[in-house]
């Protein structure tokens, strides 16, 4: 009962990807030159300034000896300790170089993270609407998805069927906060359910924080190691892709504390080994760059483009606001969740706006049949064309 | 019969890339202030200036625009065309931009590649002596390794039992050359019998071309593609580490023809699906990088590099002439493998260097069975380095 049909995904990240192409062909076809386009995360602020003076900085001085030569496997030891220090400044926690692992992204780490837990006829816990990149990465590894659907009231994970979730056969939960599509961000109360139903039916947590800078109320959890009890249960995937622009440039980290054992295996030095003998690591230069954003000035220059993203947010949700329609997310998340006005269609909707207002966002039911009739809007566009595009919507949704 | 031992083998990966430190740390503890290490393939020769020019260029003019954004899954449009052009010009062949796909390295383009055609019960074909990375990628997949093992006269594959490999568990065959570590390197005629199998028993050629540029002799074969048949049955792996000094840098490239029908799947449409479902890309900003060593310019600055190390081989090939011991490699490839004087075992040789003249290299045994009482020694050092070291061999084993 707590399964719905997930097969019609399949694959469906790329259509997501391609929206955006399709719907510029769809828009030229019926004679629009430009669409004003929300359907990506894809940050359109530039990268931080002390990111490219690091990255300049090596290529002139340093390029014969720190360009060549193969990189530590298991990252930059600067770039780790300045993760670790920026986590421990922020959280007032104890991390150590040793616990942070830099990856090329966070969607490749939750791949490596699932192919190191699952085998198959193994089950992976995930929640309803979630990102259609999940699919393949459980699916790939032989394992099946047991998909827990959202409250539709306000998205949150209302779930008290946990005693049908004790079985030996889940091995991994994959939570995603704030959530994309619904921009639903996790309670600690919400939290700590799920972080005691690993630990109680030994399970692992792979905590999606992609999103965690996005959060400014600060009684919500940013890091699940602010939970009691998930040190024992849970592994952190962070990325840089939305905080510092990096989508192209691709870098992040994950967190995996040596109290967590699973199987068998201690996961922190299975981590270790398995990145020894299966990666010659992240590009080296990449991470230089990288370890520059988690200096004071680099978070600064972060939060003043994120704070670019959160006013862009503000602004759709006014818009909304005036004509009474239902949304969630956008305050501690870069996505805002509406519902598809006048009870249309997630795809109808996106064609009701591709032809009246030339605007795009994603259809809900790119992240799953509970998306039907919801709607996505990124707020990663740029400051101008999200004004004129929420004044579009206000005007076109108002009777 | 053509199978040997190679379990222990395992995750030996670690302990060759370790093996500088380990031998370092024991040559303090015996007194020694350095020591001359070719033990890896690391080159010391700074990446192409033109690489360097590239990303300065980019980083400076247009960062805003080019570092943010999703980079497209199957990769930067120039890196695939400056890639396709310069083989093209190689080769006198027509590769367009969708043959070529960017990976960030050789090592994990050959484990997705290891990952998207066996399953467990299959049978990948090695040749040994072979380097270890290869096992934990096939192992991965719970495919079994066949090992076929080198004529260890000049550690040329010489198979005549094709037929026993006719079977349709061997979904793979994975061909080094120039190899590592013995330097061999396939002949016209010797890889025209393994494309012939493989066309005929249905499997797939993995053909790791990371060595390639080091190839002088213009009689042998630099790419498989230059076999007829090749076409229907082959994938070439290679890699930017060695060529260009990318070992920290992370870029490499694989080349999927059109044509490759295997297991009811067109393999570069195959590949397309996985990578744009898979994957975010590798990392833009290095594949504009890694464009610019495509050039003339680019490609004089490599061979420049090259040509230091292939006199690095030349002083080791001499101190071992001047002394009688018989090797292999070298010539066509940055590896010279030679046979361990006195029946020595290759770890007791090792010793026998580092306690004597402070000198490393790697015992042959890291690389399986077959390379027990062989001895690896990497041209990547530096020529200062590689004359005094070969300087102190040719004393040490002159009787």
């Amino acid at each position: 009962m707590i399964n719905e049909t997930y097969k019609e995904m399949l694959g469906k990240k790329s259509v997501i990807r391609q929206l955006s192409e399709f719907a510029t062909a769809r828009g030229k076809e019926i004679g629009y030159e430009n669409v004003f386009d929300y359907s990506l995360g894809n940050p359109s602020v530039p990268v931080p300034e002390e990111f490219t003076k690091a990255m300049i900085e090596m290529l002139e001085q340093d390029s014969p000896m720190a360009l060549h030569g193969y990189s530590p496997s298991l990252g930059n030891p600067e770039f780790k300790q300045a993760v670790a220090d920026s986590l421990n400044r922020r959280f007032g926690m104890n991390y150590k170089a040793s616990h942070i692992f830099p990856t090329s992204g966070a969607a490749g780490a939750i791949a490596h993270a699932l192919r190191a837990i699952t085998k198959p006829g193994d089950e992976v816990i995930v929640f309803a609407p979630f990102f259609p990149e999940y699919i393949p990465y459980v699916t790939g590894t032989g394992a099946e998805i047991v998909v827990v659907p959202a409250d539709t009231k306000a998205f949150q994970i209302n779930f008290d069927k946990f005693e049908e979730l004790l079985t030996n056969k889940v091995k991994a939960v994959l939570i995603n906060s704030p959530n994309n599509p619904t921009g639903a961000v996790y309670t600690k109360v919400g939290l700590k359910e799920w972080v005691d139903y690993a630990n109680a039916n030994g399970s692992v947590i792979l905590f999606d924080a992609a999103y965690e800078a996005f959060i400014e109320d600060d009684t919500l959890p940013k890091s699940i190691f602010e939970i009691e009890g998930a040190r024992t249960c849970a592994i952190e995937i962070c990325s840089l892709s939305k905080t510092a622009g990096f989508t192209g440039t691709r870098l992040g980290y994950t967190v995996i504390p040596k109290t967590l054992e699973r199987y068998g295996m201690n996961f922190n030095a299975m981590w270790v080994r398995n990145r020894t003998t299966k990666t010659n690591g992240v590009s080296y230069i990449i991470q230089v760059g990288g370890a520059a954003v988690f200096t004071d000035e680099g978070q600064k220059q972060i939060h003043e483009n994120i704070n670019i993203y959160k006013k862009n947010a503000k602004v759709i949700m006014e818009a909304l606001d005036a004509v009474g329609i239902w949304y969630c997310g956008g305050k501690n998340a870069p996505y805002v969740w509406m519902k598809c006005p006048d009870g249309m269609g997630s795809w109808e909707f996106f064609d009701y706006l591709l032809e009246n207002i030339q605007v795009i966002g994603t259809p809900g039911e790119g992240f799953g049949k509970c998306g039907e009739g919801y709607f996505r809007f990124s707020s990663f566009g740029s400051p101008e064309d999200t004004k004129e595009a929420a004044e579009r919507i206000k005007n076109l949704l108002k009777k």
